[in-house]
């Protein structure tokens, strides 16, 4: 689209003595543009609802999943020589994180949703269309590495090593791996909604 | 940039009959565009360039990484009761994960140096780079979840848990240890590269 812009702006061979000959393509090219732009403003504001849709959607995600693993927790009603009384998140450091993580990710989608109504209502501004794009960039690989740091360690309770000798914890503590994986798969979801949002965003930027 | 071209390109009120009258707008608005014509591309170009360094540098990082965690093994010269002889990344699914996701995003990056190259040389092709900036996203989380599960199972070799009853397995494999929280680290570098590159896509499509 911008190709098709540039021919028909750049090659007007317009000079100050022939000013009456060149005017006519001028014309065209104006009545092209002015045709063009509220498709262009249709579609950026398209755009900018679906983007909207999708925050609240990791929203949710984001915030069920800080919420599953930081209220999770089991207390077996028995005591073994090798295992504690309860599981909960503040055994192990990935799922502190992965809560921290998950509830940053949570707040920033929140707030950014007034930046997001602002790209709905004026579709042409695009500093806070960058700003969005920029921190869902960042927002990715915060909330990628939370979860699979979380899955490495589900995965590692469920089945355990024999490799390096750690047991499978998950024949005890069975519910409160349960509700550990469900949180680990919201917080892929919301991972991979930021990915769609830079996408979005990147489509969003190109049609300017 | 571009509220600027288009205050300069809507409002010219040339009608057929008043042609020679309304030029002189034209003449003004299209020198302007010439003057900025070069810079912008200018600017793109070393925009291009940066791609392109930050592409060779990530290159190198995935690679290491790949190829550090690959190589990687120790074998003890002693034998107990509850450790294997030998330690190498095929022992962890997460290590193995970090093997694959990184010699993946190593191979990307070489198939994507002769779009970047397009993009240095014909600074206005957007789809281009429109493209590379959506692999380049989802590079992200790909590098990120690989280092931030293999980093977790680092965390636990060094330090072990106690909640779960995990030993430390870096007491015995400490040169296995050192090697692999290397890999990690240039992993991590590579995630960081991919993040750069993705802002830097958009900036590069925001100039358009």
């Amino acid at each position: 689209m911008d190709s098709t812009k540039e021919s028909g702006d750049i090659p007007i061979p317009v000079t100050g003595s022939k000013s009456s000959k060149a005017a006519p393509p001028l014309v065209v090219a104006s009545t092209k543009k002015s045709a063009k732009q509220p498709l262009v403003s249709r579609w950026k504001r398209g755009l900018g609802i679906l983007d909207f849709i999708l925050r609240i959607c990791a929203i949710a995600a984001a915030l069920a999943a800080a919420t599953a693993m930081g209220t999770t927790s089991q207390q077996l009603p028995f005591f073994t020589q090798f295992f504690q009384f309860k599981a909960d998140y503040n055994d192990l450091p990935a799922f502190t994180f992965f809560v921290i993580a998950n509830a940053m990710a949570g707040a920033y989608l929140v707030l950014s949703l007034p930046f997001s109504i602002v790209c709905i209502v004026r579709p042409h501004i695009i500093g806070a269309r960058l700003m969005l794009l920029v921190f869902d960039t960042v927002a990715v690989p915060l909330v990628t590495a939370a979860a699979s740091a979380a899955a490495s360690m589900v995965y590692l309770a469920h089945n355990g090593n024999s490799n390096a000798n750690w047991v499978a914890i998950c024949r005890q503590f069975d519910d409160f791996c349960q509700r550990v994986s469900g949180a680990v798969v919201a917080s892929f979801i919301a991972a991979l909604i930021f990915v769609v949002l830079v996408v979005v965003s990147a489509v969003a930027l190109r049609r300017n």
